[in-house]
């Protein structure tokens, strides 16, 4: 019990539990939450008592939000016609933060991943088809890893008989990035999808 | 509001303010937290809500405990009159995870640093004073840097007039040290300062 008390070695071990953060950056955030009781530790317990409360799974789409359906499925003008199919809610927030439009979205809960015993009644795929006849365009925003792309290659065969348009995220060189940089894989993507100034 | 609610985008806001958190990493930890909420988010709710009343700082020696005197001041067995000055309660639980031994603390809440308006009223020194007759060594475990050691000095010349035995912790090569990667000032301290084997 070096570190002053059970409660403030709980605090530390759940801390160092979140992703980013080890034993030792915990402390240090335990340290800094004591510190600025006044101005962090009792907000954020406040804001984690509000969240635990509050926080939910949308039942359409599966998003995190405070209520279900959530705020993007329940927004009337997200009208596009336009579904992106992401592995997590956290690429979810990334293409809003990049302001992708009045589009809604899946979320499939992760990827396929024999060795990791995931399979497809472990994702919400059979949601996804009951979904796809409201679209008339499907956008698979898979990672572009080896399992992001059996996954999209899974849910086109899927998909197919629904009759939907079915479309991926283009490669390419990243925007602001170095072609000296890059893999050849991607340059060589690059290039064949090149576009006319 | 792209991350599902206020709540959500709070507890971001809040988590990114702790020390090795930023914006994106709190989006992450928050994500973690809402995934594993039975096993994560409600017990760290719970911690927080536990360390809120119960955390204190002690009154004799500036440690943060769920109560004052906190469990080493008032631990009878640290008897062997050895009186550690540390600037910082992260550098008390450092030594006390080093397992220094029976010994005391007094933590001075910071370093003089006259251009950050920090002077000797701003840290504990007084206290430090009044409890110095009780000890019959102090060591002054202040940051090797140009701040700690002009702070150890001055403590050294407020300690004077009691007459009480203060000495510094030793400088040379880290356990584990490579001489190659160290630097000058360490190295020609370590050679001052060499032992007989």
């Amino acid at each position: 019990m070096a570190n002053g008390g059970p409660e403030i070695e709980q605090l530390i071990l759940l801390l160092a539990r979140l992703p980013g953060l080890g034993p030792r950056s915990a402390r240090r955030a335990v340290l800094q939450l004591i510190k600025k009781k006044e101005q962090l530790m009792i907000p954020l317990s406040a804001a984690l008592d509000r969240a635990v409360q509050a926080v939910t799974v949308c039942e359409v789409c599966g998003n995190v939000d405070t209520r279900s359906p959530c705020h993007i499925c329940a927004d009337p003008r997200r009208d596009s016609g336009l579904l992106i199919v992401v592995e997590d809610v956290a690429d979810l927030w990334a293409l809003e933060r990049a302001g992708v439009g009045a589009v809604k979205y899946h979320v499939l809960g992760g990827v396929l991943s024999p060795l990791d015993g995931v399979g497809p009644d472990d994702l919400s795929i059979d949601a996804l088809l009951r979904r796809a006849p409201e679209f008339s365009e499907i956008v698979l925003a898979v990672n572009a890893t080896v399992e992001g792309q059996t996954t999209a290659h899974y849910i086109t065969d899927r998909l197919a008989p629904s009759g939907v348009k079915i479309t991926r995220l283009a490669h390419g060189v990243p925007v602001g990035g170095e072609l000296d940089y890059l893999d050849e894989g991607t340059l060589s993507q690059a290039l064949k999808a090149r576009t006319a100034i």
